[in-house]
């Protein structure tokens, strides 16, 4: 065991403060990182505030996490001290389910073991990256190429994946009109990914407010979804529609500007219950579907895919003594378009 | 123009009743066709009452038709006089958008032109099966193969391809697991169907009455969904489920019966928009999905496919004058499986 420094919510809805907890000792097959930037999520604040249930406290969020290699276990074969890594959304699974053996762990039957928030197998509070270090078996840890700075990185391993993984299943690339519904933390990835696949890019997005930071990170068109005319402009027009925005919506509306076979698929979803009219996917063999982060072999595909095309998300790097505030302004969509908190400031 | 018997309803809701309509002159690439059996389709009832919005009147309805070539145009190549034909659920298109390209002419951009109910590309009202001749374009004229008698083979012609459809868009075939969501008309084809095409398949049905017939048409289980205990045993089971039900459902329930990446299909649908938490298409990369009759091409498949295998429908033959009760047997579900009218009683 050993003690760290760590910003943690004591309780549900009370602001994080700094703390130090106890991270497990280097077992066998685990690497110990040195944490260097942790990206703030949205679903962090869900958490840390009880909005998806009850939660374990005290809470240390965030599972965007980029640093270096500190220590390895003894029968470790991946990683070397000094190496640049990630660690996303879980940090362990079965390994023995039919999802786990294909590389999809993020749909394991048992439910795999989040990286906070979370019990692992020994019955301990799993704590997030906004820590010092962080102790992780050596499968569920991924590698950053070298040229991704860890910074921009870092939100990769969430958001990156999030929206990677839809893309690449429902086969984006040269040819494919593919529409980003929203331009937050999830939208602006899934832009600047669809872009480097190959795809033909359109943000719908409420307004024209951040349209030319649009089309900077790779949209080849940007409509405001506020306007009518949009809908009559693009009926029938994409093979797929990526939604990473959870307020309610017409979903009928959105479902006719796909062509026939298209997909409308969520990696962002309302709370609450939506209403649709099942013949606006009759009309057209269309799919409303959904898709959750991605397994590590693919989490490690898309870094390598980013670091081929230069992506990297677009941040604002923050000190841990400002989280509190950025999660106010994250709430307030006031953020282009990631926090990433500096670890050193812990 | 010649004068031929029907059975028309005279108004929204009136009973249907004997009368006479006129059929175009046979052109150079039309097929005169002696009809021998007109299925009976919800959808006559739902359209017939105006239950779908504004309705033209006299109808005929009927787009399940079986019968015989009785003549031919100077420039029709694929039929000859005495040929065993089938007419489905529209008799023309516009033959140039992508869609009727790909010979997915039921999604034709410019609408294609229903069997009934419709406006023919001169503007003359369209009329359907239940009369004793009908004036069709060559190219969208089905072949009944000469092993599937014609009373049987005429569902096929709508229940037939809205079933086959979907389950080979979804790739149903050996090793995979498909429910069938209803027992009705529809349901009942795709059991046979996706018996057919080597799927296991289980029939999901409100209640054990039409157990016995399910596991006589293919079925290898069947549940009653009215039991809580289905849902239990069945989570995380089925590829494809296939929904013919137009009752509102619990969505989030049938969707947990998926595997991941399952689909749940509709080829019925509530007329009242359904609701539906998206974190169940979300947790397994689910789709929920609609597909609407099929294509030319693909309808002749299917017809070759069902003789292949000796699969008709279950029907109830009847004479024209039992056309009005039939229509109540169906709305109260008392059909075993499709009444079929005997033209020849008209």
């Amino acid at each position: 065991m050993s003690t760290v420094a760590a910003y943690a919510a004591p309780a549900a809805k009370a602001p994080l403060e700094r703390t130090t907890i106890e991270r497990r000792p280097v077992g066998a097959f685990d690497v110990l990182i040195e944490i260097k930037y942790a990206g703030v999520c949205h679903s962090d604040i869900h958490q840390a505030r009880e909005g998806w249930g009850e939660a374990i406290f005290p809470m240390v969020p965030g599972h965007e996490i980029a640093g270096i290699v500190a220590e390895v276990g003894s029968g470790v074969t991946s990683y070397d001290v000094g190496d640049r890594v990630g660690v996303g959304c879980f940090v362990d699974s079965c390994r023995e389910c039919e999802y786990c053996k294909q590389g999809l762990e993020q749909y394991c039957v048992e439910g795999n073991i989040q990286t906070y928030n979370a019990l692992d197998k020994n019955g301990q509070p799993t704590y997030g990256g906004y820590s010092t270090h962080i102790v992780v078996d050596e499968n569920y840890v991924l590698r950053i190429p070298d040229s991704l700075p860890l910074d921009v990185a870092a939100p990769l391993l969430c958001a990156g994946i999030t929206t990677y993984s839809p893309l690449k299943h429902w086969n984006v690339g040269p040819g494919k009109n593919v529409a980003i519904l929203g331009m937050g933390g999830l939208g602006h990835m899934a832009v600047k990914i669809a872009h480097g696949l190959g795809a033909e890019v359109t943000v719908l997005s409420q307004s024209l407010r951040k349209k030319d930071d649009g089309l900077k990170l790779g949209a080849d068109h940007y409509y405001a979804t506020s306007d009518p005319k949009t809908f009559e402009e693009l009926a029938g027009t994409f093979d797929l529609i990526l939604s990473s925005v959870s307020a309610p919506l017409d979903f009928g509306a959105y479902l006719s500007l796909l062509k026939t076979d298209g997909t409308l698929t969520n990696v962002g979803a309302p709370e609450e219950p939506i209403s649709l009219n099942l013949f606006s996917l009759i009309g057209g063999r269309k799919s409303l579907a959904g898709s959750l982060i991605g397994g590590i072999a693919e989490t490690q595909e898309m870094l390598d895919f980013c670091a081929r095309h230069g992506i990297g998300a677009e941040i604002e790097l923050i000190r841990a003594d400002q989280v509190n505030e950025a999660y106010e302004r994250v709430l307030s969509s006031d953020v282009r378009y990631r926090f990433v908190i500096d670890v050193a400031t812990i």
